[in-house]
């Protein structure tokens, strides 16, 4: 029936959206594959579309696949390397979605050598809700898709990992792994932490039943990531901790300042409600300094954020990424890379002289 | 051509999606007035249908108004109200939407003693779009209301707040002015506080440049409250500092468990990488406990989370928020708070009794 084979093995939410994306593709000569430990999960990954057949075991699932595409938890994909590779075939491409980079690629680097291209993948997407029944096919349109490839990954197999991701909508991001860890500690990791903190402070507090009736828009936006994938969450604190603790460290800082200028005003509004050192006339107080200080704190923030905003809505998804592929075989048909190959290269020299230039302020000698 | 007059002071997003509501009152027998020390802000509220006409005085405004909404920040509403003093006539209705309630009904029984019936007021919604543009008829719909009369204050005045809020399908909430800061202290204030904090981490970073790109809906909702409008954040800050303190500081002390257990683990993974001190078999190691420790707060947090979202979704309101009101001058026109006035009044007993009950676990002495 079909040319070749693409295997998934994951129907969750990422999974089964990567899976709904890969069956909407025209004239497609693939199937897909789809293995789930949860059998519920692949029952209703197949009732959906996201895939054509599922497989009960995994050497069944990968065995003569063209691509395998892990969209499990960080923690359980390396095992799964292991456990797959004596039924991956060499040349075949590998892809997953997880949210750390580094271990993943340097487990799979140990696992496969050069026998196959890992082509690791972290689609910067997602729903509070977990599953196949929240998977669709626009949970990718306009994300970012973090792409680090093996140094042996051939340019060919590159370029249908980009295709597979410029055709679920997202826009492919070239990155070295440690450097994505460092990044998605910042950008979702630690936001997770924070979000947990503080729906535990308020819902463990003596208010929490009134808090509740109380809570609006803002406490449910600060909360919502709470209510992730609670595997995905633990798998993203085992494997990228260092990265974590550096950022919550700074975190606390930030608060450090915030809560000093509060301390500063705090302290003189009390004195001055008490008519002790009332400020001379034209003096500033410091607590009018630190009120000051956290307006222009706030001021700074908010521009700046929606000039980022900005930059997010602006992001569009390369026209090309729209175009309906050519035929021919599965690599042929999703080899609509090229032009972007090249733009992605760029990114990557980019990165690389942003690094020296860093290394350099940091006083190290540069790099051979 | 209208029996009484409504004036609306502040005609930005809260002033012009209260006016909107107003205005959209069937057979309404008073006339709505916008004034903002923004020219084109009133003019915006006009012409958007948010107020009748609008004046540029603020004695102008509120002379012969049967009720004034204050709809400005916590630090202008004050000044305000004794700027307004002279020119309410007696029996006047005064509430407001300011994020703090304690200064100001401290301030607004000051300045008018019995005179007037002061119902402050704080509606839990918002955008980070701010101005009369973003104002919504819908804005308020489904959202938690804070009321606080004053002791002064007529129970038919109250009604009609309660009128008011209702036709705008926010659903009342009675509640002590200083138990409303501490509040909203922890679901609002300091929400604000940790966003503008983790996004100026991330943005003053060496590597924003591609934490931009990689930045997910995650870090976009945990930094969303950072484009509010300034002016209300500071005076949030500036008229509710004592509570903000308080849980900012029980908030690190969330942040420094979570990062205790996260060295744990860190530590132990290093050691373990280096061959170091491996856990005897059946021992369980401090990584694994903290990784369990971590793992719980999540499951809880995340089943808790679900819960309250449950909750929220659930909330409706009042059927008689819907009805028709009945004819009559506006005080009856909006007269349709009797069975809910009762339910508040019950709400402010479980207050009373909840607060009690916290006194005596805190070891005091029952008050009178």
């Amino acid at each position: 029936m079909a040319d070749s084979k693409i295997a998934i093995i994951g129907t969750g939410l990422i999974g089964a959206s990567v899976g709904l994306n890969l069956m909407a593709r025209k004239d497609r000569q693939y199937e897909v594959v789809g293995i789930d430990r949860s059998r519920q999960n692949a029952r209703a990954a197949k009732e959906m579309g996201a895939v054509d057949r599922t497989v009960r075991y995994l050497d069944e699932g990968v065995e003569g696949a063209s691509m395998i595409v892990l969209a499990v938890p960080a923690s359980a994909a390396e095992e799964l390397l292991a456990a797959m590779e004596p039924h991956v075939s060499p040349g075949t491409i590998i892809t997953d979605t997880c949210s750390t980079k580094s271990s993943f690629m340097r487990k799979a680097e140990e696992v496969f050598g050069n026998n196959v291209s890992v082509i690791g993948g972290h689609p910067m997407a997602g729903s509070e809700r977990s599953g196949p029944s929240a998977a669709s096919v626009d949970l990718f349109k306009g994300a970012a898709w973090a792409i680090t490839p093996s140094a042996v990954a051939r340019e060919s197999s590159v370029r249908v990992v980009i295709g597979l991701i410029e055709s679920a909508g997202a826009v492919p991001i070239y990155i070295d792994p440690a450097e994505h860890d460092e990044i998605v500690a910042a950008v979702s990791h630690v936001p997770l932490l924070l979000s947990v903190a503080l729906f535990k402070l308020v819902r463990d507090s003596a208010c929490w039943e009134d808090a509740e009736q109380l809570a609006g828009p803002g406490f449910r936006d600060m909360t919502r990531l709470v209510m992730g994938d609670p595997e995905m969450a633990t798998g993203i604190v085992s494997t990228n901790r260092p990265a974590i603790l550096s950022w919550l460290r700074r975190y606390q800082g930030e608060l450090d300042t915030i809560i000093e200028a509060l301390e500063i005003s705090d302290e003189e509004t009390e004195r001055l409600a008490e008519g002790i050192e009332l400020p001379k006339d034209g003096e500033e107080s410091a607590g009018a300094t630190a009120d000051a200080l956290i307006g222009s704190l706030f001021d700074r923030a908010r521009l700046e954020r929606f000039v980022f905003d900005d930059r997010i809505v602006g992001r569009q998804v390369p026209k090309d990424g729209a175009e309906t592929p050519r035929a021919g075989d599965v690599m042929a048909q999703m080899f609509i890379g090229a032009y972007l190959y090249g733009r992605l290269k760029e990114q990557l020299n980019r990165g690389e002289q942003r690094e020296k230039e860093a290394a350099l302020r940091r006083g190290e000698p540069p790099k051979r």
